[in-house]
């Protein structure tokens, strides 16, 4: 095989980062994981180290390769902007990734690798939320992906955190009872509304996004609450 | 004086912890202050060390006095329920303070302390909100306090974060300018709307709460959303 036969992609996001080796024509030959490399939220040192150890996994088996002659394509997230690129930039530099390369954001590779076209729009509702799109002339648009303190409206964390609050609110009395509260305290082996306090402290945004499953599940039982809240993100996110 | 003569008060949030050492009339003598103590957040080891730390320097200078011979009250954040006054109840036997002790939360110590009297209701928005309130029977009642995450509707951390979501929102053109994007920009020294999301990751509570002052300041040039904001807080906590 040719030297510049290699393609590494790599997928990094607030909750982990997959990268992938393929040849040229894009047959998968190693698939690697490791944990968050959004670098406005782990850091610059911590999103090099990931990266590094990504590339070093995809790598340890190919001979007679240079990272500089393998092709690559970076979506991460917080690559939103100019200024990203450029820290990002030089961060790859630093490890040595070639010259070849394609820096940009995680919603932007999940559009093209979704529907397999460079024009399109995306919706993604995980643990945080976009909407995303790209038109004929490349122009391109972005709705959200603030992060789950400034929006995320209609994500994972969005339905699961609304879960846990109608439950707080019911047991103040503020609004009627709810499912919620059942499906919730068992979900999570508590006794009492006021135990959400300490677990919620604790948790972190997957635990919570975790949560919206319960939301789903409440509806099942024609819970008026939850419907409300699956309803509201829906237009949120749409 | 009498040995029996001193007071020790401790009012503990989640931001800081004040004591203050009084005379049985309650004439004040020694007030200091040191981290937060709400144990749900910081842990016990940590609510441990602040108490300890705040009762030696109240106490330094006090001479021929136990600690179990000073009447307590402790009015702090996380501490309403009989499981948590258990756990500090434990905690204060440990550190030696004595029999004659009074465990209770914050907002019954606001609520004593801001009207003088046993009973009546409190309206507390500070980083967090609770409303509290106790009539002649005796009888309590509570409705918020579930902190950031699951509520303090209504609160400083609440307006401000209401805030930074205007301006992101703003920022997607999915609602109408807002001052609200000027205000915080220049108040947080950034650039674009994008450079909150690095802000907000690294801010903690206090320095969101305090961004309820721009939602005030907005609202002085007629700013449509920042009284839409402060509004619908008021609707929250009342």
């Amino acid at each position: 095989m040719n030297k510049m036969d290699y393609i590494i992609g790599i997928d990094g996001g607030g909750t982990k980062t997959v990268g992938m080796l393929t040849t040229a024509i894009g047959k998968e030959l190693v698939r690697t994981q490791a944990g968050p490399s959004n670098y406005h939220v782990v850091g610059t040192e911590q999103t090099k180290k990931v990266l590094n150890e990504i590339i070093r996994k995809l790598t340890e088996n190919v001979d007679n390769t240079t990272l500089d002659s393998i092709r690559f394509c970076l979506g991460m997230a917080g690559l939103g902007r100019e200024e990203d690129r450029n820290i990002i930039g030089q961060m790859c530099d630093e490890i040595g990734i070639g010259k070849k390369r394609i820096l940009t954001h995680d919603a932007h590779i999940a559009l093209v690798g979704g529907i397999g076209k460079q024009t399109g729009v995306i919706v993604i509702s995980g643990t945080g939320s976009i909407v995303y799109g790209i038109d004929q002339y490349g122009q391109d648009a972005r709705a959200g992906g603030w992060g789950y303190l400034l929006g995320d409206e209609g994500s994972g964390y969005d339905i699961g955190i609304k879960g846990l609050q109608a439950v707080a609110r019911s047991a103040d009395k503020r609004e009627p009872p709810t499912e919620l509260t059942r499906f919730m305290l068992n979900r999570l082996e508590l006794n009492n509304p006021s135990d959400l306090i300490r677990w919620t402290h604790a948790a972190n945004r997957d635990e919570i996004a975790e949560l919206s499953k319960v939301v789903f599940d409440a509806v099942e039982t024609g819970d008026k609450k939850a419907e409300t809240i699956l309803d509201q993100s829906l237009i949120k996110i749409t």
